[in-house]
């Protein structure tokens, strides 16, 4: 019996590893279902590779074109909000949520009320509505596998344990490309600077993100979540190899640690198969030719994120979907030149100090909550 | 319910980190049986602490002084063979198996063939004995669980996997106090520098396999029974921490690892808890300061036993139970000071070559090439 998939996001890197993989292993799964923002060309093309039997383009001005490219094959074509819940909330059994951004928020939920086993690679899933999502999870029995490789190494590392047994999780991370740069040069840093990444080849939002370190804040955000673990045990500790991925502490001092070259494709198997394991093309883990793995404390001077996130975390409420709405906006205006790199988390901390609100009921306040902290940046940047 | 134990070897170091945690978790444990080699006085100490209702001494000579010692309590006092067989096979569910060397053959089979859990810390039931053992664990159901820190390492990176989904299982070593050491110097190495271990303290035996590196090819050869896994997929590195204790890696290119201080109450408690964990005093590890893990390939021309002892398990039959046999009488020999220390490796295969018997069908028999074996060495010695 092949297991039905459905790939939300396929056109993108998280898709496109996914689809190599099934490619590798046709016999276990049968794609029914596959989702793009705006590229209806590759979109057709998945659909018409794996057999897909509907695919769904975000943008409706595309769903023409979509039309157009699939005629004569099995596969029909969708677009819109509506379409995206059918494909994650249809018949597949495993959904592969990679769309990037809030734009995955309703088709998550969509999949995780279905009580579907979902694959997480869109953070703002739980970063923005992680009380929801789980509650949800836990009303429909839908399993959230995650993707990215912090999670999915914790995820990994705690296979049948109980929750109790838990001391501590250790989120590792980079440093990013500021680990040892000064204070002052953080200051005049360039975004060509800040989007490269020692380890991982990923988008330029994304590379910010590991530059000042909040990514690492909302996988902060994530783990709690996703783990049910509280902010006071969860740390974070700098792995400039990134060949670790996280660790987990258990109340006998036992650490579990999950280990891998820098292949998605190697977590992405792992909620392919899971609780089983399927073979992958990925690079073998050599220790003697690494040779070294260093390990040291975060500095929550140069990298406030960190700080900002946790506190965003604790305060709960709709800090969590101010924090990164705040932080999307604030890479943005890096990126095109407006403000500086150590301008993005004091504008981060800002919109936090300012908005009080209630934590979100619905994936629908979230995105409200989202659209209002974008305002308030913009008109925090017109009064500067 | 509290579990029922018996403790083989109740007044080593294992059994002392067994009894220390005991007492932390009076409400997990009830210790009915405990067992010592000769010293009556500490078994019968340790008999009136723990309650237990058998205390049995394999010294039939120190018999008549445990049960003086015992007088009043409500514990039988026994010895010989069959008693320690009774305390291994009797009312315990798990059994700790902690008598060194090969004395501890007869028990742990009894144990096993019983049916019991059995936490292994005698490394000769598996290294001489290991098909017998693995074999008779399959017949009555009876589940092996290793203590040393590299194979509980293993085991706690399995946890729930399955057999098909391990692609190699990395062992890690020290590589002892010689591991910079040149050729030359290993050649004069007196028994002093030999049981200078640099992370752990054990006894002198253990200490120069540490430094021989022989261990580690005892331990190839346990974890090949342990996890059903051949030679060529079992790897050792050199990791001079000591702070991953082993790792698994996985047909999809993931790597777990299990890290740790030094201390042996944590893979103790694991086998205890299993498949739970409780709490233990052992020092919570720091990543940060520690800072640096290093890797590297062992040196096989340096450390010869390292083949050897391959070379042992992949020719199967009586070779492991050679190996060790010879190898203990090699030691013992180095630390009187009658041979040089690059002498022991020589000896264990001069003794491996000179002796080819068939796979031992019993305990029985594995005692007889054991006895066999050490008086080859001796009459080897007499001829030098």
């Amino acid at each position: 019996m092949r297991r039905k998939l459905a790939i939300l996001g396929a056109t993108g890197s998280v898709g496109k590893s996914t689809l190599d993989l099934i490619e590798r292993n046709p016999e276990r799964f049968e794609v029914v279902a596959v989702t793009a923002a705006t590229n209806a060309e590759a979109l057709a093309d998945i659909a018409r590779r794996t057999g897909a039997r509907l695919a769904v383009v975000s943008d409706e001005r595309r769903l023409s074109d979509l039309q157009e490219l699939l005629v004569g094959s099995n596969c029909r074509a969708e677009a819109g909000d509506e379409a995206l819940i059918e494909a994650a909330a249809g018949e597949a059994e495993l959904v592969i949520a990679a769309i990037v951004g809030c734009a995955g928020l309703k088709p998550v939920m969509a999949a995780v009320e279905a009580g579907r086993t979902v694959a997480l690679a869109n953070k703002e899933a739980l970063v923005t509505a992680g009380a929801l999502m789980t509650e949800a999870a836990v009303r429909s029995g839908a399993t959230l596998l995650p993707i990215d490789s912090e999670h999915n190494a914790i995820f990994q590392c705690l296979a049948c344990s109980r929750n109790d047994d838990i001391a501590r999780i250790i989120l590792t991370a980079s440093g990013g490309p500021f680990r040892t740069a000064s204070a002052e040069m953080m200051r005049s840093a360039t975004p060509a600077e800040a989007v490269a990444h020692p380890n991982w080849s990923m988008g330029a939002k994304i590379s910010v993100d590991s530059a000042t370190m909040m990514n690492k804040g909302l996988e902060l955000i994530e783990a709690h979540h996703l783990f049910g673990v509280p902010s006071k045990r969860i740390e974070i500790v700098i792995h400039p190899q990134s060949v670790v991925h996280s660790l987990v502490e258990f109340v006998d001092g036992s650490v579990l640690a999950q280990l891998g070259s820098p292949d998605m494709r190697i977590p992405i198997a792992y909620a392919l198969a899971w609780p089983e394991r399927i073979p992958t093309p990925a690079q073998r883990l050599d220790l003697a030719s690494i040779a070294r793995l260093e390990f040291e404390e975060p500095d929550l001077t140069r990298f406030p994120a960190l700080r900002i996130a946790r506190e965003a975390l604790e305060a709960g409420g709709s800090a969590p979907v101010i924090l990164n709405a705040a932080n999307e906006a604030a890479v943005s205006r890096f990126l095109t030149g407006s403000i500086a790199f150590t301008d993005i988390p004091r504008l981060v901390e800002r919109a936090l100090e300012e908005s009080v609100l209630a934590a979100p009921g619905s994936i629908a306040e979230v995105l409200e909550i989202d659209r209002f902290t974008r305002q308030r940046v913009d008109a925090v940047m017109q009064a500067v």
